[in-house]
């Protein structure tokens, strides 16, 4: 009784790495490509560090963010100004500052030079993003939505795409080959948490994939960063995790990080302080170096 | 020890409906809204049948899809022109056929006066569309594509959202909660199946998920529609949850039909051919009777 | 580069079913194996139902589900003298009745006739457990306890495994094996929920898996039987799952019915009062006609 | 619309702490007990090893792999002489060595003075077991098997109670409750691999969740180990997912080692030869000391 079919199957096979993302398929043991952006360069010893607020609030703010995350070591400023947000209703203070909100990252980087990061959504922005932005975020909702990331690639500039919460590294990889396809071969990918039947807390609604690294780092050159805090949801897993991150073998590191934790606009469990964020950087390069990396 | 934060939390909760989608949320038990797209209305004794094949690959198929289905039951014909692919590459046989697909399925509802369904990825398409379509389809990829829904939406085109692989029923609901904001209260939601750990075999990528069908049902207004076809991957498990969908309580169901299953373009293990849909629309439709409904 | 290897993957493949459950296995597409207990038979055109308590609590209320549950077309009484609990502590009400229970199950038995299915968790009441069951139930959380399985298949008792709740179809035939071979052939399989990312409600820990219904008919000639009451947890739930059940081809169900539901000493939100049983049993039994099968 | 419940969730909540596990629960945020088994000491500075192989295949293979385990820095030999497997047919090389394996191991720990730790899985041989092994293993699969949990625990030995792969933190805290109220305190745990959507690789059933780690810390007072091995079931993955476990916290690693991997009797993908652990223990000590632990 012939009960085999010839579907796809929902893990990397040998077949896919061929025709289904020859562009991001490693093409041996130790191919591992270097993206630059500005000064900065993943998939090489140095693992980069991305530190700034969910949501940009307001000038004063991400202005401080930036100065104090880049004197104690990172080299991108995060903060979103155009976001997704589950539900379209928002209290003053969680309102998308969208143009302002771009406008304040491009003063935060003039003042302190730090690159930045910020999220697309959509394709009429990109040109304003694009004057500001280093690197082009792709979120996480945003994974499987192509004419986005294609439009973004087409510019030209850095991408990270990060993994939906309920996708595959096989449809993860799809996605970067959207990108890689248009000439575009500066994109890291981000792990950001999945979709999972335990995640422990009321707290916590992912569960952070720390298994994906070595799994992507297998089959693909591309760099693999990591985001622990919008996977575990909740401060104080925060730090453990991003050790954790860095001792698999994450390229680069996605933290965010916010001057007054408890009044952050945007999921206020989330964030931590400078201070610890200072003291996580330190342990993070003291245990990059155990493998021969560092992230200062 | 205070252990306890006030995160969300990743189910629906009493406080959800008041502030989150205080549209889409039931105003009382017996609170169920009819959803009219031409001379069919979902919500009511009646349950609508979407068919057609995964790609309108020609004109000719689609044409003769149509006047089958329509033959049979169906209130609409579903297929795709614009379609998201999880890697760019295509065989000849595998494009998206885009303007020609619209243009195709245009001519099918002129030669058999059938609704038409169809996929929208793009702002930029949505003219071009909604003088073919009847209704929307907001694909499980775009759930969370808000932008989007927004804009398909202001259309006032009577919309369908499919429930993404890897999301919950409360993130359903907020992007069902994007289209009613904008004064468009012709949404259906339609389940097509989850991410789940074991999914039985390599044919199976997604498990349907029927308890979201009273689930939804308990807190939201909205009509639910089932794709047993994407959900199953897998023909012969088609009839089975096909009648299973309406025995829980569907609104609506989405059936993957072509005129020939083992030559579809797209996914051939999963559509069902002219026959055995004729049989299933009158299987259900028995089904549908003992809950006092009907489906022909 | 080669990235393959040989492990045995999660999905029911070709080659387990001749090598890892020959037994289990299909050798037909139509090889149905039928099931006899007492006067009942599973596999066939009739679908019997397993009703009563989580618990049986007292000799009263499970003669009194006896008659009332039997009146209403049940073949299997069901009740718990025996449980395995999450946690250690009780209240008095919650305490299992243990060697009494088994005693009342069989005053119930004695008194009304009806067959008797109870759960067994420990080797040394197999004994005690035989002389009333008719059927042994190896519960959920002792699917993988094949020395437990072993023992209750040399009992020559028929059997119901039910699947853990995160377990795939591969372990779950595994399981059934392990009776199998001991030469017992009275076995059916139970699908009773799984672990999933997203369950609804706070009120739902598990997803009914009716998928697993046509996949496991598809591989294994055993009766596959459902039980919807303890996979939703949540009583509004369990009769749209019941009509869904039977309509997706379920060979049995199983539902839990006690005389007071608010005051179950186990689950109250989960189970039915005689008065629903009843109107349910004569839904399913219409639903089951339209398939050529019937429950009453 | 009263659309709430009082069911119990799925996740633990800070009344679980008071009523469902009293005594698994932290007593205050630095409440961590030490769990002392011969010389080694649990939830302290030093975090111990557990090495060795998935079975005890014969007396040379088990005495060899203490020696160099023990010279490498393991404090614990592992491997199984009565094992739970998935399917009851084993090749020759594949066969349970049961009583012959115990005395094997017992022969390994009289050779090299190694610690013994290995799986119970019925209560009549706990005796034999309890002759040899130093600490008892209650396996995955038998972690809802609360009469065997509560014999071992009568024993008095040092337990290890590992995770199954789909239970939450709720249901596991729930077992070591079984052990703890039988006065047994010597409880550790043990995380080994959760069932999720996606696990990568046809070679990876689970995905090995390490916020667990800080999951379980946050709640309960006994120490959590990890065991790469057996989650990630692909020996490239085991060195990076070690040191990450070390990096979040964990406060011991168990991991598969075998003289000869690609010939091991069991899952020869899985286990790591004696040099490669070698180096192993040398990175993970790196590691630890970043956090102020240590392996060595």
């Amino acid at each position: 009784m012939a009960i085999e079919n010839k579907a796809p199957g929902k893990d990397v096979s040998e077949e896919d790495l061929q025709s289904k993302f020859p562009l991001a398929a490693k093409k041996s043991p130790d191919h591992k490509s270097l993206v630059t952006v500005g000064d900065v360069t993943f998939g090489g010893d140095f693992i980069p560090v991305f530190a700034g607020p969910n949501m940009v609030e307001d000038e004063a703010m991400i202005v401080q963010t930036a100065r104090e995350v880049k004197a104690r070591g990172a080299s991108f400023l995060r903060g979103g100004a155009f976001k997704p947000l589950t539900f379209p209703y928002r209290s003053p203070k969680y309102t998308e500052t969208r143009e302002d909100g771009v406008a304040w990252l491009k003063k935060a980087k003039e003042e302190t030079g730090i690159l930045v990061i910020t999220e697309v959504m959509e394709e009429r922005y990109l040109d304003l993003i694009c004057e500001t932005a280093d690197m082009l975020q792709i979120g996480s909702r945003n994974m499987q939505n192509y004419p986005l990331i294609t439009a973004a690639a087409k510019t030209g500039k850095p991408m990270m795409i990060k993994r939906h919460f309920g996708c595959s590294l096989r449809d993860w990889l799809g996605a970067a080959e959207y990108a890689l396809i248009e000439g575009n071969s500066n994109v890291v990918l981000c792990e950001r948490g999945v979709a999972a039947p335990h995640t422990h807390r009321g707290s916590s609604r992912f569960l952070l994939d720390l298994q994906a690294v070595p799994a992507a780092q297998e089959v693909t050159h591309l760099p693999v960063v990591v985001d622990p805090s919008h996977a575990t949801f909740w401060a104080p897993w925060v730090a453990p995790m991003s050790l954790a991150s860095v001792a698999c073998g994450a390229d680069g590191i996605m933290l965010e990080v916010h001057p007054d934790p408890p009044n952050s606009a945007v999921d206020p469990l989330q964030p931590i302080g400078f201070e610890p964020f200072g003291d996580l950087m330190k342990q993070m390069d003291a245990t990059a170096k155990v493998i021969g990396r560092r992230v200062l």
